[in-house]
């Protein structure tokens, strides 16, 4: 893509309205735009990152054997005045009446709907588990949104639901998904702390939250230093459930039971939750099966949820500096930033457009910025925007037939000919994620 | 993926509440489930072709440097009333107040939005043309929602916006677009006759619908022969909007310019329509940069919709007999489905076992029905949900090595040694788009 073509507005201001360094950074580097209060859309940038994180997601619930669908925004309220939440969801949930004067609302959260779906098709024990899950967007209209897409109104979420026959299998199911989050979280760059949650609104039995560590989160959580250096093979639901983890409300230095080195602090930003209820919707739906010897059973459930929007925030939160952005390499919108220093010098143009042919053949996704402006302007837009690598094209390519390349993480610079350089990158994205 | 732990609720029987052919099929192959008037959930089956068709689209309109993002479905009022539209759309317009009392709409369409987005942003000549674009989620309330998702009231689009200097640089992008449609629909098996259409509600100068011939179609259109045997290389704009064609409303013949076998006609379903307005909504939305000569000019506009999930219907339209839907294999859920005709025979089991894996391997999205259910069942769920090829494993396989495969859409069966069905499945989805 080349940027004298790409929709990418960024700022040079910070914008007065974020607090947040994750909204400021999003909002300069021309991710997202307010439409309305609380609500975003996201531009080309933004999007890309969104694709990015969406299709890890998918790829760890498929891993389990979860089956995306994807359920209706708008909903009827009379389903949820089955399970009893339409009076009680409050002010948040947003209502609404169609040409006919019945009642719609905008899905929060979807486990009345999905249960009704279950209940109308599966009938039989020989059909569970069954895990379905969707990502898309919901409503919740917060009397205050702020942070950005952190906590606003329209958001994009990734939620399913479990079904099983009994307690045993559904708290395997639970665990499993346990698993898969940690194993998306990680693979975004992101060291994520499962914390035992109360179940809340939606009710239940257990119920674990997944906390990014990062400088700026919202709440300070305490947890085991093994959480840290757990091998990967190791961090099963079994292992890592028995190690100590707590929000701030709940922690006690005094009855805690790790303490000194051992016990470790960070603050905190939700990106996951996820919950095992019982039969809290199947009853009132009636989702039951037929079970093994003949009779009905209500199925057990539990849903999962991870805030999709929230979860770039995060990454953002968890990894920056003073400049900008510094994507991860598994959801950054592009796979490297190729700088034109010369642009309109005919040697320098041709070396860059053959440098940017050889990276799309390579299959990387490459920004070119090709745009008439000062050194200092694409240097600063592209720290700002934080691809993970930068190969700069200027007079020195030409005089002596070397580029610079900087890692945007480490800050490190390197010269490099022409084939160290593509040997460089190709190093770079082979062994990556 | 195994059939037995796959969600797809297949129906025997047909649904008295479906008129039309398309509908009736995705009911009964469990691709979508009713949760309101007009309103779908999508199912797993449903939701594999949806993607599929998201993707042939992405990849199309990427192609002619579109770029995604994101809008709200959720929209202020405010900005609607700027452009005139919010009095005039009338009641298929969902409109909603938030909890501050603040209105809101569903978003029925987007040239407000984005380009109110666009006049933030874009301020110079040299940053144009932009086309913006994305695939998601409106809501028309329409008063008698009916065939499905052929006319529902949440539904999935493609929408694309495009901005530029001048009128002439408008026009190619507005024809780009329409190749981009002819491509996009070829892809999918379809055969698109673009009509010469009225602009309606979104207004303007120039716009096409895309009909897809396909027997059962609401409307009849009359279009020259060529229009079918013009190679694809010559399916431009300057060649194609020479050709004569007509809804059934506009056709004369006694005016019609072509006659005999030249003239041709057939039922159409809409699935696309294109629409280039000018100033319509940059002019009341300030959308306006500054030209080569120093004086700011408003932007000409355009937009281009497609019917995502309407596009399923027509598919299935176009492309069904008796039995069930004929997947084209660009868009068809599984690339092929492996039926094992003795579940619970340790030799069959292990056979059909191996060759799931062997497919998997391949690269290829299996459907393995592992049910313990007569042949007969299986037979017709398989037929019913469309796959291309269908790979038996029975008893024949275990007493002569034969597997029996059958080419779904051309009812051919042929019995192939266990190299020569590889080979065979290779050789099918090499060939393939």
């Amino acid at each position: 893509m080349k940027l004298s073509q790409f929709f990418l507005p960024t700022l040079k201001e910070v914008p007065s309205e974020a607090q947040v360094i994750s909204h400021r950074l999003m909002l300069r580097a021309g991710m997202i735009h307010q439409t309305s209060s609380g609500i975003y859309a996201w531009l080309p940038l933004g999007f890309r990152v969104l694709k990015k994180i969406e299709n890890i997601i998918t790829r760890e619930q498929d891993k389990i054997g979860a089956q995306k669908v994807i359920l209706p925004t708008l909903q009827s309220a009379d389903l949820w005045r089955k399970s009893g939440r339409y009076e009680g969801y409050g002010k948040e949930m947003l209502r609404i009446k169609d040409r006919h004067d019945r009642d719609l609302l905008y899905s929060p959260t979807a486990e009345e709907v999905v249960t009704d779906i279950f209940q109308s098709h599966i009938k039989s024990y020989k059909q569970l588990p069954q895990v379905l899950y969707q990502i898309h967007w919901k409503f919740r209209d917060e009397i205050r949104p702020r942070f950005g897409v952190m906590r606003g109104r329209e958001f994009l979420m990734k939620d399913a639901y479990s079904f099983d026959l009994d307690f045993e299998s559904s708290k395997k199911t639970y665990e499993s998904m346990y698993e898969a989050y940690l194993r998306t979280f990680k693979a975004m760059g992101l060291t994520a702390i499962p914390v035992k949650a109360d179940t809340g609104p939606i009710g239940g039995d257990l119920s674990h939250e997944f906390q990014v560590m990062a400088p700026t989160g919202e709440s300070t959580i305490y947890y085991d230093a093994a959480f840290e250096t757990m091998k990967d093979e190791d961090r099963t639901f079994a292992n890592m459930s028995k190690l100590y983890s707590a929000a701030d409300e709940m922690h006690n230095f005094e009855t805690c039971p790790i303490q000194g080195d051992q016990l470790k602090s960070s603050r905190g930003i939700e990106i996951g939750h996820i919950f095992q209820f019982g039969t809290k919707y199947s009853e009132p739906l009636g989702a039951q099966v037929m079970g093994p010897d003949g009779k009905m059973v209500m199925v057990e459930m539990g849903s999962y949820g991870i805030g999709v929007g929230r979860l770039v925030a995060a990454i953002i939160e968890a990894h920056h500096d003073d400049a900008g952005i510094k994507w991860p390499t598994s959801v950054t919108p592009f796979d490297l930033g190729l700088l034109n220093l010369k642009q309109g010098d005919a040697a320098v143009d041709s070396l860059a457009m053959e440098l940017y042919e050889v990276f799309n053949t390579m299959g990387l996704d490459v920004l070119y910025d090709d745009r008439d402006e000062r050194a200092g302007t694409k240097f600063a837009d592209m720290d700002l925007i934080g691809l993970p690598l930068q190969v700069i094209v200027g007079s020195k390519a030409i005089s002596d037939g070397r580029f610079e390349v900087k890692n945007r993480s480490t800050g490190e610079r390197f010269l490099l000919s022409k084939d160290e350089l593509i040997k460089f990158v190709t190093d770079a994205y082979n062994t990556c994620c």
